[in-house]
C-alpha cells in the first residue's frame, strides 16, 4: 500500500551493528591505546590482524551494554566508563579481502554491511592489565602515535578518538584523574602536551588553564624536590 | 567452524539503520525545531504523529548522504551543514503501538530493530521555508520549549541534540553566525540566553566572553538607536 506522492519503500537486505571501544591509558609520560591481535582462525593460511576490541551486537542488547560485554570478553577489563563518540558508517568498511577472509570464520552473515559505533574511554595505565580472551590472541598497550595498520577501518576510528579526546581536553579540562591529587603545573601541562603531541609555552600554559578557574592552588608545596619545589594543586570541585 | 575457547558465533537477525534530522532554527528571540507530520495512510484509522525527519538509510549509502537526501525529500531543505551526534540504540525504540502501526504501512520490514543516527544543524530561522513531500504531511518550525510528543524516541532525540548545542556553543561559541556580521554584546547575549534557555549576568557574561578572545571589538557604534548607542563587535577570523 503506497499513498500518492510516495517514493516506493525501500527495501533493505538488513544490516549489523557493532561497537568498536578505543581505551587510552596515561602514564606521567606516554598515551597508550588497547589493541588486541585477532585469534588465528584453524586455516593457518589466514592472516590475523591487529584491531581496537569490537563484536556484533546482540538483537535484545543496547549499545552501551554492548561496549561494557565485548571490552570485557575480549581483554577482560571491566568497570571502565566508555563513551560514544560517533557513528561509522561507511557502505564498504568490513569489505575488504583480509577482513573478509577472517570474517568468514568467525561471522555467520560475513558479507552484511555493519554499522559500528564508536566508544572511548581515558584511564591510568597503571591500573589496567588487559589479558585476552575469546576471539582475541592477545591484547597489549600499544604507543598511540605508532600504531600499526589495524582490520577494517581502524586506524580511521582511532584517529578520531584521539581527535575527541583533545577536543575533550580543549573545551572541558577533562585529564585531571589522571593525575594525582595533587599536582604541579608542570605535570598538567606534561599531561597536556603529550595527548595534543604538540609542546606548549609555559607563561601561556598557565595563564589560559588558571583563568579556566578549574584549578584550586594550595597553600603546600612539592615534597622531595632538590630545588624550588612547585606549588601544588587540585582541582575544583563543582 | 570454531576455535577452541571462543564463544559461539552471534547470530542477528540483521537491523536497519536510521537517520534523524533535528535543524535548529533561530532569529532574534527564538529558537525553534523543524518538525513533519507523518502523511495520513489511507487507512484512516491509524494515527499519524510528529517527528523529525528521518527515514532509512539505503544499502550502498552512507550516512552523511542519508542525512542531506531524507532531509531533502521531506521538507525540501537543502543546503543545511548537518552533524552527526548521537547514535540511539534502544533495541526497541521503533516497537511503540502506535510507531508500529504507521510503519507497517510505510516499511517494508517494520518490526526489524532499527539504529538512528541523529545529525543537528542550527541556521537561521528566516532562512529556509521547509515544504512537505514524500511521506511528510506537513513540514514546519516548532518552539523547542514547547515541543509535542513525537513518534518513536524522537523526544529524547532532540533534548540530546538540544544538550549537544549547548555544549558546543559553551565549548566552541558556535552561533555567531547566527548573528548579523557586526553585532552587540546584548545581541550575543540574547542568543546565548535563549539557547540556554536561562538569563545570564550582564557583568559577567561580557567578561567570560571577551576573554575566549574570539570577538574583534570595532570602532563603529550601533545605529538608528535614540540613547547611548553600543559598541560593535565582529567575529575574530582565526
Amino acid at each position: 500500500m503506497t499513498s500518492k506522492g510516495i517514493k516506493p519503500k525501500i527495501e533493505t537486505q538488513g544490516m549489523d551493528i557493532s561497537v568498536d571501544c578505543v581505551v587510552f591509558g596515561f602514564d606521567n609520560d606516554q598515551l597508550k591505546v588497547l589493541l588486541i591481535e585477532q585469534k588465528q582462525p584453524i586455516d593457518t593460511s589466514i592472516k590475523t590482524q591487529k584491531a581496537v576490541p569490537g563484536d556484533l551486537v546482540m538483537d535484545n542488547e543496547s549499545l552501551d551494554e554492548a561496549a561494557a560485554r565485548i571490552l570485557k570478553e575480549l581483554t577482560s577489563l571491566k568497570g571502565i566508563y566508555l563513551k560514544q563518540f560517533f557513528a561509522f558508517g561507511d557502505p564498504n568498511r568490513v569489505r575488504g579481502l583480509k577482513d573478509q577472509q577472517w570474517l568468514r570464520t568467525f561471522r555467520v552473515n560475513p558479507e552484511r554491511r555493519v554499522l559500528t559505533v564508536g566508544y572511548y574511554s581515558l584511564v591510568k595505565l597503571s591500573e589496567f592489565k588487559p589479558k585476552a580472551a575469546n576471539f582475541a590472541g592477545n591484547a597489549y598497550w600499544v604507543d598511540v602515535y605508532n600504531i600499526p595498520s589495524l582490520a577494517f577501518d581502524h586506524n580511521e576510528i582511532v584517529h578520531k578518538a584521539l581527535l575527541m579526546l583533545r577536543h575533550e581536553l580543549m573545551a572541558d579540562h577533562i585529564g585531571f584523574e589522571l593525575l594525582p591529587e595533587k599536582f604541579t603545573l608542570s605535570q598538567l601541562q606534561k599531561l597536556y602536551e603529550i595527548i595534543l603531541d604538540k609542546k606548549l609555552d609555559k607563561r601561556n600554559f598557565r595563564k589560559n588553564i588558571l583563568r579556566t578557574e578549574t584549578l584550586t592552588p594550595l597553600k603546600e608545596k612539592q615534597q622531595g624536590v632538590l630545588h624550588k619545589p612547585a606549588q601544588l594543586f587540585k582541582r575544583k570541585l563543582k
